[in-house]
């Protein structure tokens, strides 16, 4: 058991000095780098649909999705407007910044990364899993996590870890309040419990919902990520 | 990155020799041990305490229910009438064998073991994550994953490893169908794809529409454990 621990810092500190490297190339961008984590299906590939159409006329945007398998989610954010490139992990749980760093390199495949100096934001899709990708820092400026209604709302404190890591935290699927038990106040109680300063954002990326304090608080990000 | 994957090895190994351990004492207990998968909020739990409400009276049920943190979902299976006994794995993504095997031993407090020949069900509820619980043998009887409509039709082919390992697969909140974009057709194929003999039953935790064929697959099953 103590080796198995000892090994996963090792793994850990090897990410994270790629993770540094990632932060520095973002920094040196000057564009604002989004970690999105969430359990399957909570909606992350819908917000950014949502936010390509929104925003996408405004702010010049990218995506690098992380799955186990199949490409569907670049391809549906590629139809939405937005460049995106697929990652798979096979078996893996999260994204590293090993991967990150690959899928910047070779955004339109071999020699042909994406030039960040032409992006104002570029999110990461974690994998889908409310555990593992907290604990792997992939040079983002910010982390959001978001959680969606049917879920219930007592995932704060029975998934504490990520939702302790989070600057923002987006509660989706706000359009099934009323056909779930989710309470909005119990939900907010615990998140604050949990990350204080978060910002905590209700919204429906199928009703459309909210999602304009989203995307202002997306337009604030990057105007202080430009400034840095 | 060699090292790791052979540590990964010796882990799952070691966990394979005691999950065989624990699959011989529950064969020799002639019960039904029941491995439960899913991502956070499908419906593990609402599953669990219709099924001791309604199946309480017939069959001697427990539970052991895997969670980073709080042992809420204890508290709320013992309001339904099932013995359970709680695991927080604080930063662990999924229960091992050796957590189940100490949960037995420990059911109701130190030295105060479950007696599994007093048993017809054990069903190990695992932390909420459709990665990597899929790669841990607990040495359940059967495996089931449980998928939800909101989350989308797509999960079984964005996370096939744990579909593929399926002995049944349940699809919860078919009360919230109409407010979704999900195809219940485009699930069924992707999970036939994927485990083409896993039993697959539609159903509302909420309603309770769909629960007495979930009802016949355990006591099939239960019946089927106790004549080997």
């Amino acid at each position: 058991m103590r080796r198995e621990i000892c090994l996963e810092k090792k793994v850990v500190s090897a990410n994270d000095r790629l993770a540094k490297e990632l932060a520095e190339r973002f920094r040196a961008a000057g564009i604002l780098a989004v970690n999105l984590m969430s359990s399957p299906g909570a909606g992350k590939t819908s917000l950014l649909e949502e936010t390509s159409r929104r925003l996408g006329g405004e702010l010049r945007l990218a995506a690098i999705e992380g799955d186990l398998a199949t490409d569907r989610d670049a391809e549906r954010l590629r139809r939405a407007g937005m460049a995106a490139r697929q990652i798979n992990t096979g078996r893996g749980c999260h994204l590293t910044a090993a991967q990150v760093a690959e899928a910047i390199d070779t955004f339109d495949g071999p020699g042909r990364p994406i030039h960040l100096d032409s992006l104002d934001v570029l999110f990461i899709e974690n994998v889908g899993n409310l555990v593992c990708p907290a604990q792997f820092d992939l040079g983002e400026r910010r982390r959001v996590v978001i959680a969606s209604t049917p879920e219930g709302d007592d995932k704060p404190i029975k998934y504490p870890v990520v939702f302790h890591t989070a600057d923002c935290v987006v509660l989706n699927k706000t359009d099934l309040l009323e056909a779930t038990f989710f309470s909005c106040e119990a939900f907010r109680q615990y998140v604050r419990g949990l990350a204080p300063k978060a910002r905590i954002l209700e919204l429906s990326c199928r009703t459309g919902e909210g999602l304009e304090a989203w995307l202002d608080w997306l337009r604030a990000e990057r105007a202080s990520a430009k400034k840095c």
